[in-house]
């Protein structure tokens, strides 16, 4: 006999796929679901499907959005690009609300162990961008970790000989933490970026 | 200017919902949707949808079924019913695979501050079953908590006169846990129902 009956194992068995999801918690949500009302559970379901059908990515800068460009390259200064790995990098910026400028989302970097080269992320595409309008500073914001970083140099080293100032977000000891508690590559990335007060 | 357009807002609404799950949580999932074909959107949906049509209660036990009367109903002992607070217990059950009897479901538990008394949840039901058929044993498996101690001292007040064995679920030390780190309540209650080596 199985612990779930079909529909209840079906709905556990697609909330583990959600990441970081197991099977625990996909029963909790499963239940949850059970609890709600037809019509809530049929605005998730609704929402689910609506996100498949509605989101687009922005043919300028690959940004999620509804339209053909994205309101953000729309309105928005295009004289500073920020360049991004993912969709929700360009989310975790406009938190902040402090950027005014377009982005370019990669989606991806370099990383030749898995076989990402240069042209398997829309490096080309930025590269038009910039040879199309007056840039003038490309702000290059990819993780700081091996692949962020070589991806960040290849960018610069094409973008430099176009006369726009390439950028990197500064890396160092996150506001609030001690010293005591950073890890070592951040302290030493910390002191080479130190800066004159 | 929205942080999310609109699509994607939404499904992070739906999903912030989920018990314990937070806008940061929210929005991980919603890009996991983002980057599933749109069939396995399609069939995420449909669970979702599906199992608020298909799960129904038994109308014997109260648990999760797709018949009227469910899996465990139709074919298991009953002369052992083991009553539990909601169906998620008896999955917890039903994982060990050492039960052999059959369910009954409350549906909550008294709970006097909340105003729940004993005709809001199955217990009528569970007398009704207890006077029509030949049950044995009932045991209370309700959480070791105020309300679940209440509800099983009320169910074994009206049971027992019935000539039926009422026994509950034996509390003490979890099995690989220390006594050093065991809370009082339970160390006490592990004194309390100690039992002859």
């Amino acid at each position: 006999m199985e612990i779930f009956i079909e529909p209840i194992g079906k709905l556990v068995n697609e909330f583990s796929k959600l990441p970081g999801v197991g099977k625990k918690t996909a029963q909790r949500y499963a239940y949850k679901i059970i609890d709600m009302t037809e019509a809530e559970a049929r605005a998730f379901a609704d929402a689910i499907v609506g996100v498949k059908r509605k989101v687009k990515y922005c043919k300028v800068c690959g940004n999620f959005t509804e339209e053909e460009v994205c309101g953000v390259c729309r309105v928005r200064d295009k004289s500073v690009i920020c360049v991004v790995k993912e969709p929700k990098d360009v989310a975790a910026i406009e938190k902040l609300r402090e950027f005014k400028g377009v982005y370019h989302v990669l989606h991806g970097v370099i990383d030749p162990l898995s076989g990402i080269g240069p042209n398997d992320i829309r490096i080309r595409e930025l590269l038009a961008r910039i040879q199309e309008g007056d840039v003038k500073e490309v702000i290059v914001a990819t993780n700081p970790d091996v692949s962020g970083d070589a991806t960040a140099m290849y960018i610069a080293k094409l973008v430099k000989p176009l006369d726009v100032t390439v950028t990197r977000l500064a890396h160092g000891i996150p506001i609030g933490s001690e010293i005591e508690y950073t890890d070592d590559i951040t302290l030493a990335r910390a002191f080479v970026e130190r800066n004159k007060i």
